[in-house]
């Protein structure tokens, strides 16, 4: 017997406290706590997980001597209640984790009661009420008997006395029920239902710890993730009875509004009722003032407590509440759920009442939730017919009319209709209709398919990889679930959830001012990290400077080449036989990228601009399907079997390890050549229209030291000649990404040739896991998450483990070459809070990620530094 | 003038020696070497080469001072030679890097030869043959003269007397010739032929150094990748002649047989001769014993000097000599190339002559030439018609009719008929013709596509990827370089090379006793790391054991999957659309998994087998070949539209990184159990025919602690099931792959839960580099590898700043969890001697190789542990 195993708590002290959760789990410090600060909460006591952990280390035995103590324990309870267990006082025995486990709990109510005990209480109909309750879930919880078998003696009893409502049941029928629950016990178990309190007891608290590790609990961890925990307490405190009388009430409330952070009291009171009858919604509660108006002193009482412990847990709170005959009792209170908007609202509001600092505030919000304001979204009211649920592969809500040709979402659209496009998957055919339409719907790919980048690129809703549609494109229209979706039909998107609707489901747009903007000022004001954008054009850049991105750590110039007008001449130098037809087409793209990146900087007005040069592979521009290979010859005059030759020559096994990014440059420079040059041309020409740039190339794909030394040369000869021959005064950095593992681990040679890092950390995840994200995304993805094999998806939050350190040695490396090199992220980790916290570890100097993640990543920057500077104290 | 620039050597001593080939060059180093052993050097001097670094750095400037150094050195060979420089004392002026560059040598002979000097030599013939030779050779490499247009001049004078040969040019007629030559001169360059010694000797130092960076020579250093050298020495050494007289001659020779290794002089001598002439092999030369005959006190000289050499060297030296007027002169030694079959005898009579000791005798012999012995091979005096190159995919010199059908080559092979199959490419369907044929010659795919993989599997010869053949399989022929092939012809593979040869080309026997065996046995006594062999069937486990393997390191589990009768068994396992068909397919596979295994076992008889669960993934058991889908459709009974769609299903974007290896068991665990369960059984079977097993179960592509943990769990309750169930003492240790790199980086989690590592550095080398090995090799490695960018092919040898250093901080953090850890590798560097050297210096227990790189391996190993030891003394 070396810890203690049992923790008792009420009349104004306790043993334990809130911070104790891991051993008395979530409610019974919270019981603890309540106590401890001398609310009215019902005596008990709280037995730890550890018992629980050796109980099941055991071989499921009861440890030796706990039953004593459980016995001290209720000896305690006695003595400050004055009544004896066995002879009227009743408990409650209720399991209860460290983390919360909702639908989990197992719970055996008004324990105690007997043939003899039930006589003593005062309400017959009260007292045989409560002894048929406690006989079902007694019945349930300890020896697993159904509860079907219960309620159908209640129905037949409901008939037999021609009522409706288990309330009307009359105290006469509800003993005879008991009896009939009695013999239900009796055939399903074999064994009269027990009259010992104490056996009562003893069961109740063997069931809890058992079914810790019972099938159903074993799943809903796995499914749930949680993980580390022990075991659960056992939570035994006397019963308190809000159905009573009519002096009796029970209520739930928040201690601000949840949906908007109001500083109002919210609250729903049922008199005479159980707990349970609130949230089964039975009959339609009362609110606070009612409930003052009725019962004036218990209400003051109770605005007392909700100030106690908000002042105490210097936040909002979700509370429960019962007053028996009169008196009040505080049954549990937790921080409450809240909406985004609220969430900032009460921060806001605590901060000005004194309760927090502003660092204390900001870490209350929960970064990710900022998602819901950024973003038109759909009401959360409103009524909606789910037909399908695909990738969630760019934000936002959308809703339309479906059309399933490119050409129909840009007739309609001329229309100034609303379209959504529907495509088996898309093509940069589909460019043109994919920028009409409000969103897209793809029924192959996953979150890096070309539907999802092109929309995420053009801030369009993509809901991808929706596998369950059924699409006929030709005649023009869908099946799913039953429904047949047709051309016109309106239909509705959510590219957060990946859910498609049936219908105009009606939408909220996005909040940016007030409680928003400050909470952004303050985060601005604490973190340490830069956040910079990812964006491609100067739309995606006027965004991100709206919320606030402080330059683009990622400009991706390939995007620029599928534009419908380019693609074709980016086709012709792809397939072109001869060096100066290569040169011939590329000129003609030189002047479009030189104004793809004046837009930029003009937008940016001197802040950084991150250009990185030609990413994927060239075959990804020549399709392989023949049908688009006829129009391609058709287009560029090419001959259609040098293009299908071509197509075969560039395909490759692993593309993603293939020929792409600076290996392109290294065996053919031509493209790069003209991007650099089109670069400083830029350069130049913004700098004659006094508008200042601050620009960066960035290298894709390097493994070696000797591509950066290579390329690097290159770029530094042709802006040198430049500036020569056109007296011009460009300047630009050159950098890298940080992708390959090779070249993170080499990062202190690297670093020779760059001035600035750039973790592209879905490139990295790829190849440090060895995992092709599009394919593991439809095959084996969800489920290694789902097992827990990888405990979060390692593309969503960066595997800190694994990629990480990978990350970390490529900072570490490079700045032990280069103290002072700029390090950034550019993967889409970089808009992901828990990712971000990490980077702000290791020392990175920014983060970089769509522009809609751009406000999510200054909070959780700030919240980063806040904890790490609290880690420091 | 910080550093000494200029190195003396002649008459019994020299400034430098033998170690200084960074500063001397090789050349310059060994004369002074010589000149310091007392051998009969002709005297002269080096210009180091770090002058001509700083006459590079100055932009091609002559640094000051130096021709006032090397008056000085042509005074101290004045004074040795008791002659002046422009009255007769000629000079030799040559280039000579660090590494050897043959064919780069900028030579000029007769030095100080003009208008004057010539009338001052003895032999008027001699004397303007003399003359003219070093007027064309100055011109050329001073300034850039194209030599034809002194041949032309030669060839007219020829003409005019009517002679053949140059030597029988009189010397009137010579006289004349080298004024025409001065005219060309004149007209080529605008100046008169410079007559002053000093200019010509400064011009031509200037033109050598000048030379290290042109651009033929930067080309030269590029291809042969060779790095790290700062500029060529300038060789000046006083002239000596084997044409003065017929007292006179000139020859090269080796000190033992570069065939055989054989303790005879081999030495081939012209008499009134230069040293070009024997290279140009215009005349027959005469051997030692015709040398000693006609000059018997020279021949005794030369002797001791080759005594003299050899013990010096303590190797077999390739030396040049020159007898001027019976004065014996040596112009240069290095240690001579051999066969391998030469260098085992050398180095064994080496140190039975006490010249060297057993570890110094290992060291100089080349691991990889011993490749040489252990395949028949092709007569290296055979005359050879190369059609065709493709890429060495599987060793050995096959021969025989051309067939292009599996089919045929089963037919032919019937009747006793040799066969090389053709083929665009293999797949599973040609296994019983590759099995068949002694060769396979492929047009498609690289060094792991099927017909490489399956070849060196069975241990034949293979050609693949050889792009030029345009096979007509339908027509039975093929076309490459003019040639038509046609069934029934009979051509030649050489799969160490890739050559393919026309015809029946004469072959020569492996040699594994005598020599060889003595030195196998004296690198196991040596070394450090043990050796085991990749093998997948008793043949392979035979040969292994043959060639010394202590081990199987690797038996790939699939190889067995493919043969004829079992691929249709795994097809309908992996078709199955039931759990219950699935079992039972692959119950039918259980037995001859478990004869495979057994097999295994009685040949290694208790040595350890390493056996990997299946590693590819599934779909590369259903084709994507609308042909073949609809023969499996036919011999399966599946029907056809299945499995297109399962082909579909299964398809990868990139299916290296998809689901492969243990992902398979942890998504769909069958094919494991299965595998296991037959491990299981063979082991049980083999005991109870008292043969020892030691078996270890080997997972492929592990990535996560949590893979290792689910599949080592359920293979444990597997063995322990069967142990119960049989009362058998079957025993297994479970370990992993090393092969993904976020194994490497978390390997002490990984560790807990290994009995040992295996790295797959082929795997690991492709994503840590990001490089797709099939793809990469048909488009930019070969150009990285010759751009040295990867200054060697990552594949071949393991890339040790990269690759490498995963591996290491895969197995320091794996033995920080278990000391103990046994850490092999399994990839294709496990046969490579430098990746060897690295294995042992980074402490692994075994490498593991295909068998006929296992006498490498050993030799390698043996290297390796002595080179470390001699480091650390």
């Amino acid at each position: 017997m070396a810890d203690k195993r049992i923790y008792a708590f009420g009349a104004g002290k306790a043993d334990g406290n809130a911070t104790m959760k891991e051993l008395l789990g979530g409610k019974g410090a919270n019981l603890a706590e309540m106590a401890g600060l001398g609310l009215p909460v019902p005596p008990g006591f709280t037995i730890t997980t550890t018992t629980c952990k050796a109980f099941h280390d055991a071989g499921q035995v009861m440890p030796d001597g706990l039953m004593d103590e459980v016995r001290a324990a209720v000896g305690g309870v006695e003595k400050q209640l004055g009544r004896e267990f066995g002879k009227g006082l009743l408990f409650s025995v209720r399991s209860g984790a460290a983390s919360s486990m909702p639908g989990m709990m197992d719970t055996v109510l008004n324990l105690g009661l007997n043939d003899e005990v039930v006589k003593l209480l005062d309400n017959p109909r009260f007292a045989w009420d409560s002894y048929r309750r406690f006989i079902a879930m007694y019945a349930d919880v300890v020896d697993g008997v159904d509860r079907k078998l219960f309620e159908n003696e209640l129905s037949a009893a409901k008939q037999r006395t021609r009522v409706l409502k288990d309330s009307d049941v009359p105290a006469e029928e509800l003993r005879n029920v008991v009896g009939l629950y009695k013999k239900v016990y009796k055939e399903a178990t074999g064994e009269d239902f027990p009259q010992d309190p104490w056996q009562q007891l003893d069961r109740s608290v063997f069931a809890v710890f058992r079914s810790w590790n019972n099938n159903r609990a074993v799943e809903y961890r796995r499914i749930h993730r949680i993980r580390g925990l022990i075991g659960t307490a056992v939570n035994v405190q006397a019963m308190v009875y809000g159905n009573l009388n009519d002096n009796s009430a029970t209520g739930v409330g928040f201690t601000r509004d949840p949906a908007t952070g109001e500083n109002e009291f919210f609250c729903d009171v049922l008199f005479n009722a159980q707990g349970e009858d609130v949230v089964a919604g039975i009959r339609n509660p009362d609110d606070f003032e009612q409930f003052g108006q009725r019962m004036p002193e218990v209400a003051r009482q109770l605005l007392d407590v909700r100030d106690t412990l908000e002042k105490h847990y210097r936040d909002m709170q979700d509370i429960e509440f019962t007053v028996e005959d009169g008196k009040l009792y505080i049954l549990q209170t937790r921080n409450g759920k809240r909406t985004a908007k609220a969430a900032l609202r009460i921060a806001l509001s605590l901060v000005s009442e004194g309760l927090l600092t502003e660092q204390q505030a900001l870490l209350k919000i929960e970064a990710s939730s900022l998602n819901q304001l950024l973003h038109p979204t759909f009401d959360p009211d409103a009524e909606v017919h789910v037909i399908a649920r695909g990738i969630p592969a760019s934000p936002g809500a959308a809703k339309g009319k479906a059309v399933f040709s490119p050409e129909a979402a840009e007739t309609l659209s001329r229309d100034g209709q609303n379209v959504i496009l529907i495509r088996e998957e898309t093509s940069p055919e589909d460019i043109k209709g994919m920028a009409a339409a409000q969103g897209i719907l793809t029924a192959r790919g996953g979150r890096t398919s070309h539907a999802a980048v092109v929309a995420r690129q053009m801030g369009k809703t993509c809901v991808a990889g929706c596998s369950v549609l059924d699409i006929d494109e030709r005649r023009r229209r869908m099946t799913v679930d039953g429904h047949v979706i047709k051309e016109g039909d309106v239909i509705s998107l959510n590219g957060t959830s990946g859910e498609v609707m049936l219908g105009d489901v009606p939408t909220v747009p996005a909040e940016l001012s007030g409680d928003f903007a400050t909470v952004m000022e303050w985060a601005d004001r604490h973190r340490k990290l830069g956040v910079r954008a990812n964006a491609d054009t100067p739309g995606d850049a006027r965004k991100a400077r709206e919320f606030g991105a402080e330059g683009i750590g990622l400009c991706r110039t390939e995007h620029m080449f599928f534009e419908e007008d380019r693609i074709n001449k980016m086709r012709e130098a792809i397939l072109a036989r001869t060096d100066d037809e290569k040169q011939r087409s590329l000129a003609k793209l030189l002047p479009m990228q030189r104004a793809d990146f004046l837009g930029l900087f003009k937008v940016m007005n001197g802040l950084p601009v991150t250009i990185r040069l030609l990413d994927p592979p060239l075959h990804e521009f020549l399709p392989r399907d023949p049908d688009v290979q006829r129009a391609i010859a058709k287009d560029t005059g090419v001959p259609l079997l040098n293009i299908q030759e071509a197509v075969d020559a560039m395909h490759e096994v692993n593309p993603m390890l293939g020929l792409r990014g600076c290996r392109l440059a290294v065996v053919a420079p031509q493209i790069y050549d003209m991007q650099v040059r089109a670069i400083i041309e830029a350069i130049y020409d913004a700098q004659h229209i006094d508008i200042p740039v601050d620009a960066e190339i960035m290298i894709p794909l390097v493994g070696t030291l000797y591509e950066l030394t290579a390329i690097r040369k290159r770029i530094v000869e042709q802006v040198d000649t430049f500036n020569q021959d056109s007296s011009g005064k460009v300047q630009v950095r050159i950098g890298t990404m940080i992708e390959v593992p090779r070249a993170a681990l080499t990062a202190d040679r690297i670093a020779e040739q760059a001035d600035f890092f750039s973790f592209g950390t879905n490139d990295l995840t790829q190849m440090t896991l060895g995992v092709s994200r599009d394919d593991a995304e439809q095959s084996f993805l969800r489920q290694y998450v789902d097992l827990g094999i990888y405990p979060i998806d390692p593309f969503a939050t960066i595997d800190v483990k694994g990629v990480g350190k990978l990350v970390q040695m490529g900072v570490n490396l490079g700045r032990a070459t280069k103290p002072d090199l700029k390090c950034g992220i550019c993967g889409e980790h970089g808009g992901d809070p828990e990712s971000i916290d990490f980077c702000h570890k290791i020392g990175l100097d920014y983060v970089s990620c769509s522009p809609y993640r751009v406000p999510i990543a200054r909070l959780a920057a700030a919240q980063a530094a806040i904890r790490a500077g609290l880690a420091k104290v």
